[in-house]
């Protein structure tokens, strides 16, 4: 059946980020749709943002498009040049390569629900501009290097 | 800025089929969003279909996997195990290579708006079980390889 059950995709909150980053993204749940459907070219989150919650620590792909579009509710996109609201049916595209760090913050009273897409090569990671970590395909590192020991989920 | 103004985003109903295929799509009008905005490992469109209108002829891909998230209005998705009924917030997935002939039909009295995503190698094309007729990166043709003569743009 080529419509998704969404009701049957596990949900996780699980993430990668080591503490303190991870506290920010524990209201993410999000549901991974393309191995539950068989897709392998691009990878499709299903999001949903609790109050208060960030889709991400702020960030950037060297080698990933990525593509949001939202359902519903409201959140707030921080990137270089400033915040602007994201509503339902609206589109955001974040081309590979562009060193403009984004995330979404649910600043509501009331969950928020997108997807995510992503394609392309995930060979050389991205940065978090905020904070001090990048992460590559094996984990998340300091940016003198250093690993965190964590490994990347999310 | 990484929101889209759609607005600002050139919208056509233009194809390549050869008529009669041509006709069911007439009221198919669509933005090409990855050119629009420096995608270049995904398509996103962005389709509103007029009362009556099909997104296609019937059709699968053999190598790029598709994936539709339903944004407004109602639809009918056409595949080989029946009609389902598509509506807001349902996504609705195609692995490449996976030989389900698959369109969407708006047979409501209103507009409906979805996005189609497209990853993958294109290197392979198609075909449309319902009508004489697969697709190439290079054009249309008959199922006994003649072409229609056509070039493809959607």
């Amino acid at each position: 059946m080529p419509k998704l059950d969404l009701d049957t995709i596990p949900q996780t909150n699980a993430t990668g980020y080591p503490p303190p980053f991870d506290a920010p993204v524990a209201g993410r749940w999000y549901r991974r749709l393309a191995p539950a459907s068989g897709l392998a070219h691009m990878g499709v989150s299903h999001v949903t943002l609790k109050p208060g919650a960030w889709s991400s620590q702020r960030h950037w792909h060297a080698d990933e498009d990525e593509f949001v579009v939202m359902l519903a509710g409201e959140a707030v996109l921080i990137e270089e040049d400033g915040e602007t609201v994201i509503r339902p049916g609206d589109c955001i595209a974040f081309p590979a390569g562009v060193e403009n760090g984004h995330h979404l913050q649910n600043r509501s009273d009331g969950d928020c629900v997108f997807l995510a897409i992503a394609a392309g090569p995930r060979d050389k990671g991205g940065s978090y501009p905020d904070i001090d970590m990048v992460f590559r395909p094996d984990g998340y590192f300091r940016k003198d290097g250093t690993p965190y020991g964590a490994s990347r989920t999310a």
